[in-house]
């Protein structure tokens, strides 16, 4: 039964929950779709999640290799290819809780940089995990600076081998999931030599256990990392090289190949790489990023209208959490952003798609504005949803802090998008890069971009709101978004230009600004995503019932960013101090307004009980009898400690029971 | 051996470690104490904390019951009572990893509620962990409102007993510490019913399991409540009571006390009650809240001067990427802000011991300017270190996110003290009332406690800086962070006020302005830790050497606020746009010269390679070596996965050894 407190939120809600959905899905066809996936899924007890919280590293890898495998059988007996529609909404039934993900990664590099030869070779052999492969390119002492890897691969023209090696310690492989204890192969970025001369860094595929025993090639030290925060069920481990040898066919050739008497042949354009990147980076933000926020928001706001505390109004019954302001200022515009989000996310995939046919044309003009904004994108969106998800579990006092609550985890989790795949603020600052660049074009009347033809443009010098209400119009708070985006930009390009011009090195110059070019980077994403937030609410005016309350969640979505940025469009003056108050007022309104809403508004996000794995956010609301429960399963109760007889007996005083 | 890049680092500090060492510890002999007591902890393999980050639930449970019965039997041994000065060092060099903290809780709160009789009787049998105990005040259902408790305590007259019951789910007691698998005995909060009258709270002692087999005692249902983000090693618990009698004597009765006949008797002010909470809060801010900020900070900066990456300036080796201004940027304002709260605490202190002289002789007036000050400052300090704590470990990147680099721990553990001993938000809301109370009072020119005379001061309109530099004056800062703590207090008063003038009711319009409330109280405490630093380092002049980098830091930690709360400076033109840029620029030199000192600042810390138990943070900076000699220990290398021959063997290619 449904605790009467989350009943009733259901009663009185302006929209219709399914109608929201299906706008979420992409329509009610896809809606159908993934619940039927899910329900394949959630209903094979293979794919249990229920004692997660209970393993540890062994265990939860254990049973991550055993899915991956599992899950592969079951599609391939329901006819579900990986690339079809399916595939998709299997790995989100999984939530991410499935070994060789990176194996896939391995697959992605050999398809996009291999030969038709290589990919011929490698690809059955791992589609039919015959082999499994990691992705060797972060090293203990390099990252997102990939030039600086010290791996080399050295040419031998007597063999026609490359001889791989781990110079120093900081060379060693660092952070590859699947390789600590599974892969039996991984592609590994290196420096190719040959006769001496560095051509800089490229893949190859090496072998690094038997396929008869698992054992260790010669040459070959492995292992795994040990524990992080999360992903204890992924093995990232390291890899050391010895003078392996791997023969001239196993370096990934499409886009350079060495030949038998060592000559360098680059094939195509170096840039092709660049947009791997930017894929892996725009597909990783709805489920690893957006989805863990929705999920945290459906958590806190089904909890918070079930916990009662304390009193609003003396000798009425305990409040509902939810409805004190301080609540809702803290849930409420996490909530509008994980819409803001989810929409940015259609825009950046319609970007991608578009830009990917002009590539297939080899037309390759949209590269720096898709690299700039995914970059930006990908930092802003994983940052504010990593906060959203912490003040989530925050929000849920004591009962958010156990694992049971399913929100650490989505925390630890998500923390990790923060720095995997390009390290935010260099992601930020690249973005910087490229809005500096087209600052400086647009000020010279040279064409930009679309997203960023507003740098040209000349708008009014002051808000010219006179009432809180004014603030309820797209058009006034998106003008003051873009004037701050503006100023932003334009200030730091002019601050840039006046230390060069007093003499500094164009360096340390770019050093001394990258605080602010940070902040310029953060404004113009905040505007796209604020912008198209509004752009997708006029195109939802046939959706009936549904527009009213996106309205809402868009305007709140909008306040909430000046409120709590106020300073950046008080500056100049944009908005004066008597303009903030009404931002404020109008901001405070929307809170109450959205409450009244808040549990369709995530209702409507579809989570099943088992994909929350949450003791205060499944469906029922009955928190407190779930927390019991599923502590009374924990391995602590089950077990009784040898602490007792070995520390504590000797010193009780055991001559009563009772004192 | 020290790794170069960190050594160069400690050859060009500004000052003498040593002298900054001693400050800290409030003098050199104190110093010499503290590492007396660290070498004999350190020294015992009992305490290694080597094996932590493998360790699971109960083997941690086990090693800290072990260490908490060893460190009692070392204390005896070495003649350190547990009130002696040793013993602060003794629970901070364990780093919090040991079992009876609440224990000690239970003790304390015998000692402060209990009568005379009753201390004899239990204080001595706790002493000698004849018992242990617990202290059950949070349910499942309510945390920091503690009149909606919902155990009963019902007095029968015949028999001359408690009944305790646990009426309802949400009664249960939730979260006390040694309650789940190692008490005997607890500290029940329950709602006293003497003939059917409710008098509301009151404290019972309640044995839990026996003495002489540890079963649990009739009517009693206790476990543990599983996993939670951190503090593994407490077996923190839950405890239903069916019928559970307990004799009469067994209230704590110093101060209210029932009689054979059923009379209920006060003796005293309730307000006592009060103190413990505020003694509790003051006490865990240093070594919860603001060492592992400390510990954090020497991690992430040593860490970040042996990284090396990308380069600043082409054709160079790689750069420390703490000459990055965005790495500075992250880590520097937290070192300031370290020291800023250090200095704070011993304000609070002060405060503390002044208020408790008053008391003993029974003048209670200065208790609403500590609970509000304490309470405040709780919420601020444990908010900022927890978001300190957290951006030291995005800062170290990858490395940052593995378990042996310390952070992790350091992170979900410090998260938790914004949640215990007060919800933050709540607390602030407290700060608030009595800010709004001194505000009225101040306003029609009555009297009101010292550090908030403020409020009654009249200060000029302007900020009258005319250059960047004059923001390096303590006067120019402090004024501002004045200014806006008296505009933010002095306006939702007024909010409030027009509230209620235009018929809300005084609860509703309390609850309208709660987001405001909480911004001003952070105001507050801000400007009173700004205003405690500017006094602390100028009682420094003496300690030469060290005034001018702690000047330095005190600046950063001002304009560091000024500059990411800018809004809160710009709304009404106290500060202009052009000084905020005055501002920034002087902020962002701040951090190019404090970045010089980083080093030495962290190592006069003093923290040993143990305490900090970081393969990132150690003396040597030998980083990379550690963290791979640490990875090979994790268990996940030492056990070969069954997962191999269940799910790999038989999909893996293996009629050839390689391909």
């Amino acid at each position: 039964s449904v605790n009467p407190d989350l009943a009733s939120e259901r009663l009185t809600g302006s929209f219709c929950v399914p109608r929201l959905t299906a706008v979420l899905d992409g329509g009610a066809e896809r809606t159908r779709l993934r619940r039927a996936v899910v329900d394949v899924i959630e209903s094979d007890p293979v794919f249990s999640r229920e004692n997660q919280y209970f393993q540890d590293q062994n265990e939860r890898y254990e049973a991550a290799v055993r899915k991956a495998v599992h899950v592969r059988k079951k599609m391939q007996e329901l006819g579900w290819s990986k690339d079809g529609p399916e595939s998709v909404y299997v790995y989100r039934a999984l939530s991410g809780d499935v070994a060789f993900l990176l194996h896939r990664v391995f697959m992605r590099s050999i398809s996009m940089l291999g030969s038709d030869k290589q990919v011929a070779k490698w690809i059955p052999l791992a589609t039919e995990y015959q082999l499994i492969g990691s992705y060797g390119q972060t090293e203990l002492g390099h990252g997102t600076y990939l030039q600086g890897l010290e791996t080399t691969a050295v040419f031998d023209i007597n063999t026609q081998e490359f001889i791989l090696n781990t110079p120093t310690i900081s060379a060693m492989k660092w952070w590859p999931g699947d390789m600590g204890r599974s892969a039996t192969h991984t592609v590994v970025f290196a420096q190719l030599y040959i006769h001496g001369k560095c051509y800089g860094v490229h893949p190859f595929i090496v072998q690094i256990r038997s396929l008869q025993d698992h054992s260790l090639c010669p040459g070959v030290t492995a292992g795994d990392i040990g524990p992080k925060m999360n992903f204890e069920h992924i093995d990232n481990g390291y890899l050391m090289l010895k003078n392996v040898r791997i023969p001239r066919e196993n370096m990934l050739n499409k886009f350079c190949e060495v030949q038998p008497d060592g000559t360098y042949v680059r094939h195509g354009s170096q840039q092709i790489n660049y947009f791997t990147m930017t894929s892996v980076r725009i597909s990783l933000i709805s489920d690893e990023v957006i989805l863990p926020l929705m999920k945290a928001c459906t958590i806190a706001i089904r909890y918070s209208v079930v916990r009662r505390q304390s009193k609003l109004k003396p000798g009425e019954e305990e409040a509902k959490i939810l409805d004190y302001q301080t609540q809702q200022e803290k849930l409420l515009p996490q909530l509008a952003a994980a819409y803001a989000f989810h929409f940015i996310n259609n825009y950046l995939h319609e970007l991608f798609d578009k830009s990917y046919k002009e590539i297939q044309g080899r037309n390759f003009d949209s590269l720096p504005e898709l690299h700039a904004l995914s970059a930006g994108f990908k930092a802003m969106v994983t940052q504010y949803c990593t906060s959203g998800v912490e003040i989530c579990l925050r929000a849920c006092g004591g009962h958010g802090y156990s694992l049971l609550s399913g929100l650490p985890s989505l925390y630890t989790k998500i923390l990790a998008s923060c720095i995997y795949e390009g390290e935010n603020t260099i992601l930020l600052l690249q973005t910087a890069r490229f809005l500096i660049k087209c600052f400086t074009a647009a000020s010279a009347g040279q064409p930009v971009p679309p997203s960023v033809t507003y740098l040209a443009a000349i708008k009014p010098r002051k808000c010219p709101a006179k009432d809180k209400l004014d603030f309820l119009s797209p058009d006034m708070y998106t003008d003051a978004y873009q004037h701050a985006a503006i100023r932003l930009i334009s200030s730091t390009a002019a601050k840039l230009q006046d230390l060069i011009q007093s003499g500094a090195e164009s360096h340390e110059a770019w050093n001394q600004c990258t605080v602010q070019l940070v902040q310029a980077a953060k404004a113009h994403c905040h505007y796209i995503t604020v912008k198209n937030f509004v752009e997708t609410v006029e195109k939802l005016e046939s959706t009936a019932g549904i527009q009213n309350i996106m309205k809402h969640l868009r305007d709140l979505f909008a306040l909430h960013g000046i409120f709590s940025n106020a300073g950046i469009f008080l500056h100049d003056g944009y908005i004066t101090g008597a303009q903030m108050d009404m931002v404020t007022a109008s901001y405070l309104d929307l809170l109450a307004i959205v409450r009244k809403d808040a549990v369709p508004l995530v209702d409507a996000f579809d989570f099943t009980d088992k994909s929350l794995n949450s003791a205060l956010g499944a469906y029922d609301g009955q928190v407190y009898q779930r927390l019991y429960e599923w502590a009374r399963k924990a391995p602590t109760n089950k077990q009784i400690s040898p602490a007792y007889e070995k520390y504590l007996k000797p010193l009780l005083h055991n001559k009563l029971s009772k004192l």
